[in-house]
């Protein structure tokens, strides 16, 4: 199968490295040019749980990429999902299946502009990643990848998709309902990404401290409110017991939005708290966790002259 | 005259160090074993305002000291008041001035079960002050120290101690509304070392960050609301002028928060947002930026293992 990552740092090129070791014809997209010519120069060199390997693979920008692909998994991050669609718009056949596993709310309206509804799967993962150094990456964790069509029509494509994935290691697994697993792992990010980045702590360290628990369980509930006012019913205990439990497998890692603030970029903020928060203030409620940790990390981003 | 600095970290010793150069019988009291050695065998090596001395100075533990005081100048952190108190009692006769000018709320009552309401004067300043290492500290700025008695019999020792405190250069200024200045100066507080302890950013930094500007200001909202439950009045567009001012003046410091983090101790956050947050949720309001903030910095004690 012909497959494209579409925004190829820590977690889209360690997929493309399980999807080329499952023996697909890989091509890794992206825009970080010292990234790109390491891996085309020395090839990726990834962790894997712990087992490091060195591989050659394709990559380069999209603007370099001929043909079309029978699948693009898509990886950037929220704010650069737009952008990556005006760039790869030329890779997307009337066939081809995007895959759709960012973080943050919102995204399937936007690539419903770009791909016809039957092509788009979204999906969750919670798997983690890292980006250590251009044409460095680790993989951690067992998955899974959950995804479900947007349309009635991709129902098929989806379950294959789900196949490659299993034959590849990444523990895809069909969801009935991924706008559910959307918002929980949204839950995920709001809590532990944001607390991680503000408070300067990996996971384990977070997960250690009954303040820090008591806080994200307040985020939690202010997620709660609106994801029901998106549709979708989260319990707060469940969610709570799903991120302590998973806070429990990633252990010392440090997650994405700590990265970012590390290596100075701007985070996804806005489209998790960010976006709570102002579903709440529009509906009359208010979510003032969410607000001022969007605020804090907005702070630490301008202090740290983050454009 | 006869003074005692109980709690001779950056403040206390750098108020010594202006005393005794005022030409004052001046001992530093504090607990801090290291400190009081170096102090003892090299004295205090100071830095006022970029410039550089050491000078010899009595300085020991409350529990060494013999003789009773005319002043006594107290400079714990908010939780230590008592304790220095019960240390220090047997150097409080009844003619004894005990000048308080702690950071937070709520330390009159505490002191009025130690002394006399007309030997008690409150106060708040903002000269700040660093320990850089045990014997050496930095005193920066130029004041003033606010201070009035609290019963109206110790009006004109409260004005003997702004002369004292104004020859020695220390900007002492009779308040008529210490009450206002010790709310105002919480204010101060509970903005830019909470959020400086948080974000990890100097002053400087903090307030070139609109992010931040928007946030001081719902944090000084918060106790306006608090401070009038206790009968003060802030406005809050006036106190949010004062500490952008005030902001301005200490540019590249690092407030007493943040050293607290640093350095592994405890903060004061219980005795400024804290309350706050408790004062209103007492009352019916709440003040969730001071609440969020309280466990923020609480939870950055546990992850740090701050007792």
């Amino acid at each position: 199968m012909k497959i494209a990552i579409a925004g190829s740092g820590a977690l889209g090129s360690g997929f493309g490295y399980m999807l080329k070791k499952g023996g697909h014809d890989v091509t890794l997209m992206d825009f970080w040019e010292e990234h790109i010519q390491t891996v085309q120069e020395e090839g990726l060199t990834i962790d894997f749980n712990g087992q490091t390997e060195n591989v050659g693979i394709t990559m380069d920008k999209p603007e370099n990429i001929e043909g079309k692909f029978d699948v693009i998994f898509i990886f950037t991050k929220s704010m650069g999902l737009r952008g990556m669609l005006e760039a790869i718009d030329h890779t997307i056949s009337e066939d081809t299946k995007v895959i759709c596993l960012l973080n943050g709310l919102g995204h399937a309206d936007t690539l419903s502009e770009y791909v016809p509804a039957e092509n788009i799967i979204m999906g969750t993962t919670v798997w983690t990643a890292g980006l250590d150094a251009p044409g460095t990456v680790h993989l951690m964790g067992e998955g899974p990848v959950e995804v479900q069509e947007v349309a009635p029509e991709g129902k098929e494509a989806t379950l294959e998709m789900v196949k490659v994935m299993k034959d590849s290691g990444l523990n895809g697994v069909y969801s009935s309902d991924v706008h559910f697993t959307t918002w929980r792992k949204a839950c995920v990010n709001g809590t532990m990404n944001a607390l991680s980045a503000l408070l300067d702590a990996n996971i384990e360290e977070l997960f250690e401290s009954e303040q820090t628990k008591a806080v994200v369980k307040e985020i939690i509930a202010e997620f709660a409110l609106a994801a029901k006012l998106d549709g979708v019913e989260l319990d707060v205990d469940d969610i709570m017991t799903y991120v302590v439990n998973l806070s429990e497998k990633v252990g010392p890692h440090y997650p994405s939005m700590h990265q970012d603030i590390a290596n100075r970029r701007p985070t996804e903020i806005d489209f998790l708290n960010g976006i709570v928060a102002e579903m709440c203030e529009a509906n009359g409620y208010s979510a003032p966790n969410c607000r001022l940790i969007t605020q804090l990390i907005h702070a630490k981003e301008e202090i740290l002259g983050i454009a």
